[in-house]
């Protein structure tokens, strides 16, 4: 894995706000507590988790549009926002912080590969921080947090499996797999692409295995990074 | 797995044209030979294919908006249509039909469930008719095929695992995945979400091991519905 | 007249549903009841019905934009949404089924000319079957029918009114009518067009007779299906 | 009929441009010449026309939204608006005037009823000042006239066939048409539309006879105001 | 400056209605009053007031696109409303015409340059208008002036200071400057631009001096008007 | 002024990158060359420079709607952008660097204040290195500096003048500008809104004079950062 970091209280107004840094690729992870929820969990008392991703125009090699100036998120963009939401919604209990919406922005700044994982890996610390204020502010009594989640992705180059691909590997390998885990290393999301190459079973079977290392490790930091006990 | 027909030649001006019915979901599946191809490929030789998906506004139990009217595709719909046209990029050879692009429509009359994973499967027997088409009017010589490609739902139920889930069952399941693989048992896509329960890798096994199975028999299917030996 | 089916109960999920043939032109309808009426009917105690009109990307010989991708729908597909709207709006009795709306949802699945006035007949059907249902579950007590609409197109070929343009014949007319009219032989819409060729009073004459002809068999057919007693 | 007006040379930039006056609707109607044709034409030495449509946000009783804010032209707007546009392509040679586009359009600073066939009278003036200036610049040697074409409103108050209504009687008419027709008397467009109440062929007559008489006095106020020889 | 006029009542349904000149500008500038504040004043008990701009697409020397065509209004535009939007609040006391909102429209129907200048000017008479209209009304007791504004475009054209720059001078200026001011002498709005060649603070004085007396001109030309006092 | 600095090669793919703070607000300012015009300069040999400017949704005290989810930038987004690029392209010559556009992206990520003003600053540096690496690259022989230009808001609070205002002075502010001038002390840009409270001439003087002071220190730090002698 690229060297990993995660800077607490980025910017100042958010309720949680990481920047997220995995080799070159940096994302601002920030977490906003909004007092309504969708229309569909109106009157229900339960809260609802969201999640936006966005990309500056020049945090790519090449400049790409401006989705706001286009008009519309690309599909690619919707695709990512999406499972960080999935994701997130696993990592903590909807039922216990009242009829709240937690808001994700994900906004990459420099990208440089694994910007979908990164992106869920620093959520997972800015939405605990925001829990954590509403638990200091007195509004809920505990963070409702029912497991931590890691996000990492893998690739087979060569026929070797590798992790936390940068955008030059990612380029080179037949094969991509975006793993989303939780800290008893129980699946909430997987997805595996293989528009190039298509793999098999035992490829599958070590990508699998390399990720549920790499994410143990990532959710060891992210504790650390919380002073929160790793009792896994 | 629910009864599943393929109704070729449904419409009549499409080069390949599928009414698809997995239980009581329906889908019109049509491929469309283009002459032209993306910017990114003019001029060099290579041809494309992608995929869009819609639903029929009354497709479903209570009428959804129509997209068409609201002016936008909604993130579903994008992440569905990206994820055939990957899963179609990787049955054909891109480089063995010209600068043309195939286009593929899966338009769902009926929904109950399994929309993305029966349009996969419709979609490679209209993909497969085009070019067919293309191979009696010769404009190519032979059907630029690499690999058959199936795809099937399957979720984990009370622990037990079960295939190719209709829209209750969906909603009774802890997880649900959507598996795409060749006709050699290779995996192409592979989506898992967890969102309401997560689950081991036991869950997992299970799953792969059914969808592999039920992927087999489609592709069986879609073989002997073409006339195409089933070698593998 | 081309052969002509309708084939109710098409679809399962919607109040009313009916695959719509005149020759090779194939068009669902679907008619949907919500709960709801627009702003300026709510406290009224009266209804509202209005109509979409779509058309998948390849019902034609070439493949035509998907409109929900386009993020606009054109300005024909609106003029025909508005004529199906105002037709069947003067077939029932909008203050006798309460504050709903009736949705009519017209898709065409394959064109072959006559997609407005199929869309219309068949959506008759299918608003009546929504209506009896709404019957059969103690909602109203009787089908609020006004009376029964039919349409057809009509043109004149080389002097000669024909009825019912398929899409070849459609384009070699100079003129272009369609009609829209009760079981009584009464005018609800009328719409002619001459962008070719202008057409004098006789052939207009010509035309309106033929139209009312085959109009009073289309309403025939419309209620043998329906088992309504065809007392004019 | 009210009093109607045609002022040339309202706004100064406008190769045609007309303040169209039918009581107290009010209408600005420009011809705008551009060296160019739609993608369809390019290359055939054929010319186009077409209209756009809008309304002042205060044009009307009550302030209706600026469709530019909105983000879309209403379907009610693009009706309108495909119906001058079919309406002036009969008036004039497409083939007769280069490679160019005549664009029309009809934006209305004040609606008291008519305002779709008072745009079509002053656009025909418009249009017919723009290819007369083409004709003052050597551009064409003449005008490329087919026929010069009136639009008027008709309906049926009270069984009485009444003549260009205003907001008012036409809020109180049960049938509406809209009716276009060459110097000839030969039909156009025919647009009616019994939402309120059906009509029958008397009435159909009776619209008839009396928009025809309204239309050729509109045409001779057109061709005596551009001072063109009344040979009907 | 340019022969200025300001004809009141020049659409018959707008509270407001002035016909704007400014040598060859045109604009019609409506008022209209809506009984509802934007959600951020709901409760309050004030008013709102808010400006649109838009110009015929043939107000120019050549045709400019519909923006309700294009789907979105110009960054120009957005300016330019918010510029008259801002200007006339500074106009008006908002907490004394009760939970309403003012809505002006300004739509240039011909543009020979200081179109958003002379916008403010004739936007200035029709809320006065619409005021004094809803005094008669017994709706409020007296018109809620603060200060009558006035605006004005100056220019520096080869060293020399120039006032209500035509389209041509507007082009030949190396710097453009937009002032609004009170009836007072004191400053509104003040954009100054020097795209093209910097200005130093003698130019800067010098325009300013000229734009005071060239408001001044015109303030005491809508208080006449009016016939309202010139008390300064 | 609050503590200023600007964070050379803040990201690492723009050929100029900026983190701009002033105070609590922070911007990256990007500068990328592309190698094409608008299509208004092709063939001219002269090269363009625009400039697009964004917030993400959390950089505020709460969170706003994020542009790209709404489909649309607002109007104020426009109009800061618009000024930035009128700004810059004052600094550069634009004949001088070929057939290419200069993008400045400014993405605020943390905001308090002064934020379009801060983005010029910052995007003068950014498009400074971006020039500056084309000279290193043997592509341009100097970078095309006009001027070095400078930017501040300045406000009136009680009567004094303040400068740099950050979000809680200026919203206690009565009058509000911002100034854009070159380091010859030339004006580029000047906006003065008084929304709330008309500000009189010696105001103006008062804020210009301190703006000029600002702005020139201003430049001094941007000259000291890049290493450019303070000829001025």
């Amino acid at each position: 894995m690229r060297p990993i970091t995660f800077e607490r209280g980025f910017t100042r107004y958010a309720e949680g706000s990481v920047l997220t840094t995995f080799g070159d690729t940096k994302i601002i992870c920030t977490a906003s507590i909004e007092e309504r929820v969708p229309p569909f969990l109106r009157g229900t008392g339960r809260g609802w988790l969201t999640a936006e991703y966005g990309m500056l125009p020049r945090a790519t090699h090449t400049r790409s549009d401006r989705e706001a100036a286009r008009g519309r998120q690309s599909g690619r963009t919707q695709e990512i926002q999406r499972l960080i939401g999935r994701s997130l919604r696993a990592a903590f209990d909807l039922n216990a912080f009242g009829e709240r919406t937690l808001k994700l922005d994900c906004d990459v700044i420099q990208a440089d590969g694994g910007t979908r994982t990164a992106s869920i890996c620093g959520a997972m610390i800015a939405a605990y921080d925001a829990f954590s204020e509403m638990v200091d502010d007195g509004v809920i009594e505990t963070v409702p947090l029912r497991h931590f989640v890691g996000a990492i992705s893998v690739g087979m180059m060569q026929g070797i499996a590798m992790l936390d691909l940068d955008y030059q590997e990612d380029s080179m390998c037949d094969t991509d797999m975006n793993i989303v885990m939780t800290e008893e290393g129980m699946f909430v999301e997987m997805q595996g692409t293989a528009e190039g190459d298509v793999f098999d079973r035992i490829a599958l079977d070590n990508m699998l295995a390399l990720a549920q290392k790499g994410i143990a490790e990532l959710i060891s930091l992210q504790k650390s990074i919380l002073g929160v006990d790793n009792q896994y």
